[in-house]
């Protein structure tokens, strides 16, 4: 179904790996809402993804860029331009990957090399990609920039590591930057904190399906799919949302303003059963 | 412009008093993109003010009720439903009042029961429509309920007065409520809290013009208009945002992410350049 | 132990019940650091609790008085200034009732007297207490009110119902009150947001005692006692603390930035276990 | 005056420039508290500042480090233990610095290499001393480490520049490992979000003096002078606040709960009176 939200627009998806990406789905969504996109991902990505399929698919341009390279990314921009016929009016960052978490390091024994590249990945990419955009000024007024984050970058996850620091680092660069692209030239900076999404990257996440569960069911809405997660950023693209900037949004089913549901505390309840006497007391021990 | 994105969906709009008014606003767009509504206000509003010209325009059965009135808004819900062919699929909730405000009681000279009223009206009235509407199954699955709140419920703002305990109270509804809403109908519950706005009940807070240019100068993309608000509430009313619920939305051009622009410093530095000696450094005192 | 932190220091504190009361190990601290107090409670509470054993033991005076009685109040500062010598340096209230609680409304199935009482009870004494305070003229320069409050205000908790917004209008009186009393007599006003604890009010609400395995779980440190809210309450009543106002502080152990923990999630996993297949993957039913 | 709360703990005070520097007060109150301290900053700073002359009137070793470097703070640790005579019971991180402000490059145009270094100087040098303290085993169970931090991590700051991500940062850091240092060894790990004040480091940002008066009118309390956030930092370190952990504790005179004072909004109406019409309406635009 569609609406024509993004009729006549001109967008950058970054970060589609597989059919399992969010940002394979925003990319398939805003097409159908009516926009024109070009793709871009890494060298690397584009070869053990599939990535050029969704790119014919959806007959966008693809651009290999690494990110975290500020002359690949005036190149996905001036390219993008020139592929799409003017300014861009919206980008999607969905980027990030944490070395110390692929090593295995633990967050009380990270790797500083790694972490460098954490941050220059999943956050510093970002500031990156407005700071060449704004000096090609490639983004039209009015435009809206999303990137993707996850709530550890405000509650500890366990096993979430070195990418909540980053996650962190990422939300403010979107208020930051939000502030000089707002004022100079109404261009939105925005984040969305997606619930734990069954993509690539977040089954790499120790512990993921458990976690996924919890989120379920203290969720009352239940966790959001990419699926969900590419219509809210049709809406954040569109012209209905030009005054909302420098924010983080929550889009999780509701999880982030719960404390405790009773879904999840009747499951957890059945792991402590056992420590219960015969009075039905909870034994601490 | 319409993207049909509330086409077949019928909706309630509470307290729209004027054509300045948000509500009002809301009501025109939510009609404008297909849907059909009922619209409700105190009896003493539709007299005084023009709701019934609005009625008529949008094809919009109008309703006087009293929202602090259980039986009053159980004949609201059920008055839509007949009207509208079904039950609602989105609620707006634009009300709130403060006796003491009107009355020009201090905070620290509150009288308890205008308190109660502003409670009653501003808050309560709240929790009031969705146990009615829960009880008398009056919300579609996948409903969506709004209700407009202000920034003050989390820092305090001269002059707002009980107003702000009301909106934090109002807030923690939509929490509180759309926990279990969420869990037992898939509806949605937010919050959007909106810049100072020139409406009628805007303009009689103490001080609201010399806050409505702070805040223009404070927020990157300027103070969202009334307008801008319809739009907002489109999006949050729409198929497109169905796993976002529990949140208090800043719909304020940047505002609630600013700590200092350089606009507003630079309008404030001139009241204090009386305060400056020789050499341009500031006399504190 | 004792550092004189409060020596010839002039307090109030409202709401000991019996040994188990935050209220009360509050009261012992307090005065272990060299505060002199009057105590106070409801007259029913005196009767039903054991308040004037506390009373006598700390050669305290015990005035009873119901907290949602202005003149009540005004009796509770006027002779605690008498009793005490001079004007109260600190105040804590650690009051808090929902009768729906009691009742066991459920939250969609609320009456709305019983509201009115868990809001007047909950968080309007707190607004009454500081404002007969500041007519009065009864709190120091310098001086520090702490109220106890709960994390439902900001994440919703299954099962605390109505107190949850009664908590936020709490936090919300101590900013709005915060201002005022800060700017005009210097007094810092704050809420304490503690640690589920079992005290006789804290094993009322259902599913306590999961909620505080859970809890005790998630914290890094573990659950914060009544005991260590104590410590806590006089660090904020200390001259220590004097620039903290209009705060609402955490004291839980760091639960409150927790997303999931390794101990919780271990728990929580031993509940799913039966919904594994084969393979270890969790089935979703 | 002395309360003896640090009496028998031992320290160390990374930061302390000259007599402006908060970590300079910080150092001289732990003592005058009964603590025992070693003083660490980079060489640069010991021949730049004063903090000879401190380690003299405090009896502290100064140990000169580049925090940045793994090795010298495994030397800090060492030398820290063996020259109190046991493992470290608290430390503070008082530590930033951004190129990019310094070169007055713009946040739409800052230098990578120096964004790096804004980083590695003002946010990961905090985890390296976590991880360095961690592996040395070097802070007591039940030990406080603090870092000092500011509000323009959650709202943007106009010339804060790229310190505000890093902020933003370095409490992210706190969280994460203060999850961990917690859950392992009692280790509380928090940030201290204090007023904009006039240290050799503050006075370098542009528009401080603005500010700084903007803060003190907006502030109920005023401005939290460096001597207060000794005072805070006291009692941060001590065993009364042992269940404190993963928090950023606000040190500002209320400004971070204040949306608008009247105090401010005088000063700021003085600046647009110009603006005014005869009839005392605003002009806009």
């Amino acid at each position: 179904m569609s609406y024509n939200l993004l009729k006549g627009k001109r967008g950058i998806v970054f970060g589609a790996l597989n059919d399992m990406s969010i940002a394979w789905k925003v990319a398939e969504r805003v097409v159908e809402e009516g926009a024109v996109i070009t793709l871009s991902n890494t060298p690397l990505a584009v070869r053990m993804g599939t990535t050029d399929e969704l790119a014919k698919k959806l007959n966008a341009k693809l651009i290999p860029a690494d990110a975290t390279n500020v002359q690949d990314l005036e190149r996905v921009f001036t390219e993008s331009m020139e592929a799409l016929g003017g300014k861009v009016d919206f980008v999607l960052h969905s980027i990030g990957m944490s070395p110390n978490v692929r090593k295995k390091r633990t967050y009380d024994d990270l790797d500083y090399n790694m972490l460098n590249t954490t941050l220059d990945v999943s956050a510093i990419s970002f500031h990156k990609m407005l700071q060449v955009a704004k000096k090609l000024d490639a983004i039209a007024e009015g435009g809206s920039v999303l990137a993707l984050t996850y709530m550890a970058a405000q509650r500890t996850m366990v096993g979430y590591n070195d990418m909540a620091d980053a996650k962190a680092m990422l939300e403010s660069i979107a208020r930051s930057f939000g502030y000089i692209y707002g004022r100079e030239k109404g261009v939105r900076v925005n984040t969305i904190s997606q619930s734990p999404t069954m993509t690539t990257a977040g089954s790499g996440v120790k512990g993921i399906d458990s976690l996924f569960d919890f989120a379920e069911r203290m969720s009352p809405l239940g966790n959001a799919s990419a699926a969900d997660c590419a219509d809210y950023c049709v809406m954040m693209f569109s012209d209905l949302t030009r005054k909302v900037t420098m924010q983080n949004l929550y889009h999780d089913g509701g999880f982030s303003s719960m404390g405790m549901s009773y879904r999840a505390m009747q499951q957890y309840i059945k792991g402590i059963d056992e420590f219960r006497d015969e009075e039905g007391n909870i034994i601490y021990g």
